[in-house]
């Protein structure tokens, strides 16, 4: 038996990502999003979701660039206060024991310790409902050394990327493994 | 030190989602994605990304609505199935044994025995690359009792919802619980 729970933005799993810009005097600055996903293989390309109210969101256009940046599990309180704090009130980096990095590719700083970066140039935007929906190119993916498998592949289970469940509220990691994608699913062909 | 990848659509984490669509024979279909994530609040809004020539593309776009429907972990192979077969060829719903039901509030069938379900009605479409980057106003989330807590809220370790992990192609479940959103930070503040 399903209970219906109406109009919610309500979905599993939601990211928690770290979106670094830098405002028009050139101060770095980070913001915690919920709102994203990955929305194009080629050119490859990811969305977000900010209200235009957000310190951010100014910074984001006029620069045409942001970060994305993904904390380990263990960096949750870092990636929680980032949500919490305006850059407009506080130096983020300077509370939180982060350090910003200039990227290679896009007009936008990246934080050191965190383990996976997306350095994104803004495509396009466009207006849903309170919030203001960003695509961009990923013009690179940076992975920490320590968090790729002996592969070489980023590793998941390394980064530990936290997971947010809303309505409640909760963090979450990531746990075992289910299986292969495009594979496991070949018991039913 | 940081590894850098280039251009790739990888980032942590991922969703895995199997939309549902009626095509135009009225006939109910499933196909599963990474790529999408909620993209407002306020209306509750999600954006998924699907390529045109996908067969659920031209359902969704006919009957402007689909449905996000969120498998337990245990339906991994179910999830993947929908993946890797196109509903031109086969009927996933006798394949994988699994039972279509009309949505209350749009076009689209869901999933019987998922637990989550997101009921959704277009409301934008924009070409990303080799993409179609589709919003969608959630107008209905229902969820299965037994997923949720005892609160009454959905409970996302007992979904244990997949996490899909490109490039490894890999499939992950809900792991530890690392903290409380818009609390854990309050040690920097």
């Amino acid at each position: 038996m399903k209970k219906s729970f109406g109009a919610l933005s309500l979905v599993f799993p939601a990211p928690v990502w770290v979106i670094g810009t830098y405002d028009k005097e050139g101060k770095p600055n980070v913001a915690t999003v919920a709102w994203g996903g990955i929305c194009s293989s080629d050119p490859p390309s990811v969305a977000i979701s900010l209200r235009k109210s957000r310190y951010t969101y100014d910074s984001l256009i006029q620069r045409q660039a942001f970060t994305v940046n993904v904390p380990f599990g263990s960096q949750i309180e870092i990636a929680d206060y980032c949500g919490i704090v305006s850059g407009r009130n506080a130096d983020k980096f300077a509370a939180a024991h982060i350090t910003a990095v200039r990227s290679e590719k896009v007009d936008a700083p990246y934080i050191a310790e965190f383990p996976m970066i997306l350095e994104c140039r803004v495509s396009g935007v466009m207006e849903v409902g309170i919030h203001m929906h960003i695509v961009a190119e990923i013009l690179d993916v940076k992975v920490e050394e320590s968090a790729l498998g002996p592969d070489g592949l980023p590793d998941i289970a390394r980064i530990n990327p936290p997971v947010y469940a809303a309505e409640r509220k909760d963090y979450y990691g990531i746990g075992q493994h289910l299986g292969k994608a495009f594979s496991v699913g070949k018991v039913f062909k």
